[in-house]
């Protein structure tokens, strides 16, 4: 372990071989790092508060955890984890493998996200929220949860395997977002969207199917579902799988 | 008092009774914190610039201000005021008792907030805004101040009692959101609101009155004014004239 | 210079005269900072990551930047610099002389803006953005770069002199954004817009030509190009020219 003489760290936590940790760092008592893990400065982690449990804050090996960021006890971040900076994550986030969340991401807590979910910056995750394996998020989408604001009976959206949510989206409460869709930029998502479907404007409306989208300078190639052409940063095994299912590209 | 060794406490700031401050804090001069208050790590209280005068930054009693947040001087913080992580509060924000400002709030100062107003995460606030007690903000909601951007001559919005401004919502400047409104999510609100309206769209429209939606699943029981309903975290005192003025919920 | 001495600055960093340094700043080695400039609390300068080559940070003389920055190895950022706090800056931003990234503000790298460019809080800059001179952003704006979320082929936007982008606007990919618009609070920009261009929507819609805009207070006195009547904080050489370029305001 490389710790710098200014963090500190609780002697329970548990730290793993060759952890890197910066300046200023705090670690509670209830931490499990796993082994080649990178712990920037000015990191928080276990931050506990009333409605965490006895587990631990656990972050899966080989993961990168950037400068600002506070992440509470209670939570689960598998293998390869990484954030941007400042991302704050609360309490009984359970997240698989490969997750990414990226720089002022605020992941509110009491939710299940799948293995190489990735979130570009600032996105907004409301509690209770569900998203599956290889759903893509970017900047500024809001994942919302009280349909009838302000309640005490929230209801969190659901986010299937490979759907893309474009720029500043808002997913309304309970709404259910099927598996391989493309919601655009600024969308403002108020019913459930089936699979394959494209979603654009305010209130959102499906306009059409997935598959009539080509590369703009390659007009026979389809964009949609992505992992036909898009492998950067997936395991092999999880690649070679998609390979299969789109053997034409 | 409760310090940490590694925060950094001026001599003249005025610290509460059984105040537990965290490690890598700063507290300025001119600061006042009242008895029982919480200050995490990582915090700035008391940052002055030009634009402030010689009151200091007061927190009230019984407060709890998450870490990575930034006070300045010259503001007025009522008693059990809360924040999420890393918000910022700039200069002469006056903000009554039971005030809420979540993560990544950013509230530009100058400005004259009620009781009991809450704001989830990521809230802008413009200079020269006005929100009145008990109003509602959700995530991402922007108060703008600018009617011929960029000029100097800033008109502030203001905000109702009781209204409701769901996610994303921006509200343009010197716009009069009127009391027990609901804005709908991602509502581009370019004209005053009168009370008890339902404005939804970009431009923003009233659709209605609020009184017309009731609960998903109790189709005879109204939602708005929510004070029928929804009471957790107001006192006694305040939730009993609601159940006065609502004696049927 | 003067340093706190809880700051961690590198023996390798290159600090002009007279340059302030707040508690917590950690300096890397790759860093050069001009005169005059204060550095506030807790900014970390310097992070390098895969995507750096060998040039420094190279921060102006007169800079100010806030509390919680932090900002990369290889970018270069003018004289006169202003960041509010907790902005992030990523390697290979170059930026003119008078620049300012508002509170929040996520600036992904690998993207060229001019002098003079102002950002308030919470704008967000993908890579391969190009912002020409003067043009000012105001929050909650992302500027977008991938034509076919995900792909590995970005695109980033071109914003030209004088444009104004007011609140929530999101650009699409590649879209050019011609000088002297003004792009409406909440609009989404999904093609080329020309220049004196009024759009607004969601789809943006171009709506007229700004000559039409007038003071609300004064209809016959033009709002835009702003720089006929807006001075605020631009050297005088510059006004000068305005002046000559709007005789009559």
């Amino acid at each position: 372990m490389g710790g710098s003489t200014s963090a500190k760290i609780s002697s329970h936590a548990k730290i793993g071989n060759n952890v890197r940790i910066g300046d200023f760092v705090i670690i509670h008592d209830n931490v499990e790092v796993g082994d080649n893990t990178i712990i920037e400065s000015y990191c928080e982690l276990g931050v506990s508060n009333a409605l965490c449990d006895a587990t631990p804050l656990m972050i899966g090996a080989n993961s990168h955890i950037r400068s600002h960021s506070v992440i509470y006890a209670s939570s689960q971040l598998g293998a390869g984890f990484v954030t941007g900076h400042r991302a704050t994550i609360r309490e009984k986030t359970i997240w698989g493998e490969g997750g990414q969340a990226g720089t002022l991401c605020d992941i509110q807590g009491h939710c299940s996200i799948g293995k190489y979910v990735r979130m570009h910056s600032n996105v907004h995750v409301g509690q209770l929220s569900r998203i599956k394996d290889f759903a893509l998020i970017f900047p500024y989408v809001v994942l919302t949860n009280d349909p009838h604001p302000p309640s005490a009976s929230l209801t969190g959206c659901v986010i299937d395997e490979f759907a893309v949510l474009c720029t500043m989206a808002v997913v309304l409460p309970g709404v259910h977002v099927g598996k391989d869709t493309l919601i655009g930029a600024g969308s403002i998502v108020n019913r459930d969207v089936p699979d394959q479907s494209i979603v654009v404007g305010n209130p959102g409306k499906v306009v059409g199917k997935v598959d009539r989208i080509t590369f703009k300078n390659q007009p026979d190639k389809h964009v949609y579902p992505w992992r036909r052409h898009f492998h950067r940063g997936y395991p092999d095994h999880v690649i070679e799988e998609w390979k299969k299912e789109f053997p034409h590209g």
